[in-house]
């Protein structure tokens, strides 16, 4: 079956209080607009319509990152759900199969759902979602007569009856391109809100003798966001899923509600998450890792056996190798940690890379940036970093060296040498005592003229 | 119309199991008492006075720091809450209007609440707060007949009819002054526990003839706190309730719940609120703001466009400027950072000004304390300090400054010009091998001798 | 009465899809297996008997460390819960009293339930646990007659009637040691899945005349972990009954759903937990102490008034006295921190020991390891150890002394001496602006020559 996607993603979400068009605002750290193309991209849609009208330059532009494929319209004016599809059209011109029409602003639906949506395409014109509603109170109802669904009533038209149902309308549906765009073109605005109902086809249909259906699915998977705490709802409903799924999968998560994944998060078998991590977008952890609490992950692979944190922060193009650490208060930004190589307290490493077994003492620096640019700095294998040594980039250690703790390193260290560059010591005899003195000498006289 | 408060703070709270009196305990990071005279603020009494018993100095003191013109009077004895009430009637000599009494540890009553009690007084002698209780078990039950409070019934008093009432008793009382006072002035102490119970006025109120009311609040405001569960319980509500007036005004917090408030943290529209990040008192935050995971924030200001954290802590007297970033494992503390300036990694700035557009590099400390008095750290404008750079104050450098990384400033560094206290790198060729081998033969000599 | 445990370990616990055995996967930082023989602990048996299979070699090392005199026999072929208990018969030979058998994935059994199992030996000869199910409909029934257990019967097995009682088997019985060794000899495999089941015993001591009860616990009790959901689940129920525990001792949690405590930890009245703590096993917290938030503890002490972190990381061997500060970004690991002294930030204290009253400035460092050894650092009395100082170890900074800021100190420092080892600082006029031209001329061209 040929299909097309078309999800609205026009609306300004006013009580979002936000200048973010509502589609882009984040669930699972994507805009929730690409957890709504994900949704329909499990059908193999031949074409995506974004219609988009709110912040519309904003949205072309996450949308072609999401991707580039997609084809995005504009609906200059906000007339309704009907007018929204009816941009859609022109995009759609000459296709032949189904369109599926989606919602930006509700991201949850299952694969499975569409899946039998189309399915029910086989012996119905046109498909409705609908869910059954724990409290159906503000939903427009389905008033279902067998399989046939005999029309959407709006909760305020509703007669006693058709208030009693549960069953809701989510306003996603299905059916032929051509029939569904000829349908739409036939809806009216004659109404309080003089706007274009997309629900008005369903009578449309029903007058042209054309069968139509509806059927379920969860109501969670129906969640529409119109406001930041439905956002934080919709976000905790993310992370949930995708807790629930990397424990499935042979993950210890200690604390599963005080660990914040990404869309794309990918953890291995066996891996031990502590409480209080936070994944960012493109992290991968293979088996066998142990991510202690507080740590921070973004753009990063942590390789089997490693352990990193507590108080870690992996940032983009950290790249820890088996069996390495990384410790407290380490920051790691674009570099590679070999094989079996430590950070463990209180430094910071950018663009660079650090050799199988080496040592990286408290307090080290790669000194990456020059106010102007970026530098690289190479440590090779085996080698001891000395604690709070800064390593001015560019510059190169060498296998088996070792750097004196304390000093600033800005020429390369050649293999197996020591390198140093520190003052020598010198101990005064009783100044700490007479400085102390002379300190609160001073103090007691600031304090006397301030009086 | 005039009204004077009187808050009860006077009772030990034996099952909070503290040495700090009860209604000291702090939610939202205030007093409880400071909630409980917040609330009744609302309805702006002429005259506020606290009747404190249990740990009276100290309840004094806070009371003090939260509202200077309230006046705290003295119950030696604790005989109950209308003898505690009593102790109000020497300060309220001669006040003409109507007291409202509260508890010190019922922290959520809201001002609507008040204000519909002392609407209701037009029409009433007497007005009781009750609530209807989801469990009713243990409290008094309230008697209605019509409009009018029949009577409050102890639940051991009372018969099964009456056990059935949901209608259950906060407390939380208003009327007359005088002839509240007067009410108090007859209550007795017959009774099992030979206390005075201030609940006995609205018997002897219908005894006189007086019209007596009670209207109903939600359960939640009435929380009372008795223990320790108790108080993390209404932690809670206030935290919820905090976060979800953010959500309302437009605020981004990815995971809500992991975001803990102060009873007088501020923050701006379109502002992105990470999971885990702790808001001390005296916070705010602009608009368009960034606020990420495990930040802590205390007594600052972060403006506009300015990112701070994951890691950031932000003491009292921080003031960020406008697209400032105050990156991983930073403390700032007394400190003004202005616009666009960078403090990126694993610093400590106190006590110090760092100019528009300047660039703190890694590791670098504001050496502001000399073990007796603190200094100041003045920084210019598109200043480039070196990494582990060690400013000793008082120090200033001039702006397009630069300094050299791993340098200990102690003089003061003039405008371009740069500033370098390093040792001579020395490479000792063979020497880490050599190193290594000796410690490694000491390591095992020492081995052998332990054995 | 004399008794003997015998915990079933031997699952492979497949759904935890884990390397593993499950039995070790950790619940409050010890493996589950410890919890469940802390609950049999409490009934002071005489002896105690783990039944290992899978990983039995993991699970004897573990019994080892949590209780080296339980004895660990193998069940090398898991043929069925009575042939499991079977196991342990010769390690029991000649044993005359009670045994009880507990399962390694149920941690949570009170001892009060153990002992009123125990109880009421005294009236029947085999004692069965049972539980009443908010949701029965896995379980095996208890179906009774009087205080008789009649039988178990299995959910497929049982009437509509039997469905609809809600009285589950939970496995756990008591019974007189040579009776039940008799019983399960007497257990047949003749069934689907051809496994010998301990609940064979009940059917077979009623045919035998004996007197069968079954008495109940709270259904939490019985929660059993099969997939890593259910050890999360286990984990909450876990923190929540020692959160629960700790307020009720008087300990202020601003919010203890983030605070993670170990099965060990020991926390002090009127101490003060913020949001985001990590107990790891062996710490004690004594009264009066502050814990700021995002700190995580492990193997350490911290005395009365002393204040640790934001963000402190306390490691094995920390030991806090009275009235010390440990600040931000702080790592004390194997170290004594002495009345009144501070570390406030910035700092790695490993392998010390730092006397009263001394100032630790930030950034300071105890290189404590010299890629082979780790060595010692003795601090003195008040001793101000000036920002960024390395103390390379063995150390030793006298009483009243002081270290220059940025000093690397690898010789001692006599008693109120001035240590001193840095380099003369040279300002350098014009040259900060001279480089800044110089990288942005060099980065220029290196843009250019990339086009």
């Amino acid at each position: 079956m040929r299909i097309a996607l078309v999800i609205l993603a026009a609306g300004k979400g006013t009580r979002m209080n936000s200048d973010l068009p509502k589609v882009l605002h984040p669930i699972g750290q994507v805009p929730m607009l690409a957890h709504a193309m994900q949704s329909g991209g499990a059908v193999s849609p031949e074409r995506t319509v974004i219609v988009a009208g709110h912040g519309a330059d904003q949205v072309a532009r996450a949308v072609e990152e999401i991707d580039e494929t997609a084809q995005v319209v504009l609906q200059e004016e906000q007339l309704g759900t009907a007018h929204a599809v009816d941009q859609a059209r022109a995009a759609l011109e000459g296709f032949d199969g189904d369109v599926v029409v989606l919602y930006g602003d509700t991201p949850f639906i299952r694969p499975e759902t569409l899946e039998r949506m189309l399915a029910a395409r086989a012996q119905h014109d046109l498909v409705i979602l609908g869910f059954d509603a724990a409290d159906p109170a503000r939903y427009g109802r389905l008033v279902m007569q067998g399989d046939q669904l005999e029309r959407i009533v709006e909760y305020k038209d509703a007669s006693d009856e058709e208030r009693a149902l549960s069953f809701c309308n989510s306003g996603i549906m299905t059916g032929d391109a051509r029939a569904l765009f000829d349908l739409i073109s036939r809806v009216g605005n004659d109404n309080a809100s003089g706007e274009y109902y997309l629900t008005d086809v369903v009578e449309l249909a029903r007058d042209s003798g054309l069968s139509v259906t509806a059927i379920a699915c969860d109501e969670e998977e129906t969640l529409g966001i119109n406001s930041r705490a439905d956002l934080a709802a919709a976000e905790a409903v993310f992370q949930n899923r995708a807790r629930a799924e990397l424990l499935e999968t042979g993950i210890t998560m200690t604390a599963p509600d005080t660990v914040h994944l990404a869309f794309d998060t990918v953890i291995g078998r066996d891996a031990l998450i502590e409480p209080n991590v936070v994944f960012g977008p493109g992290v991968t952890v293979e088996s066998g890792a142990t991510i202690r609490a507080f740590s921070h992950l973004e753009g990063c692979h942590v390789s089997r056996g490693a352990v990193v944190g507590p108080y870690a922060r992996l940032r983009p193009g950290a790249e820890l190798a088996e069996d390495c650490h990384v410790g407290n208060f380490v920051e790691i930004k674009n570099a590679t940690i070999a094989e079996g190589a430590k950070v463990n307290h209180l430094s910071y490493i950018g663009d660079a890379s650090i050799g199988a077994g080496s040592n990286i003492g408290a307090g080290t620096i790669t000194c990456n940036y020059d106010g102007v640019m970026k530098h690289h700095t190479e440590i090779g294998k085996r080698v001891f970093i000395g604690s709070n040594t800064m390593l001015v980039a560019p510059v190169t250690v060498g296998d088996g060296a070792m750097t004196a703790s304390g000093s600033v390193i800005t020429r390369n260290v050649e293999s197996e040498a020591l390198a140093i560059a520190r003052a020598k010591q010198e101990n005064k005899p009783g100044h700490a005592r007479k400085l102390f003195d002379l300190l609160k000498a001073k103090a007691a006289k600031r304090a006397m003229e301030a009086k």
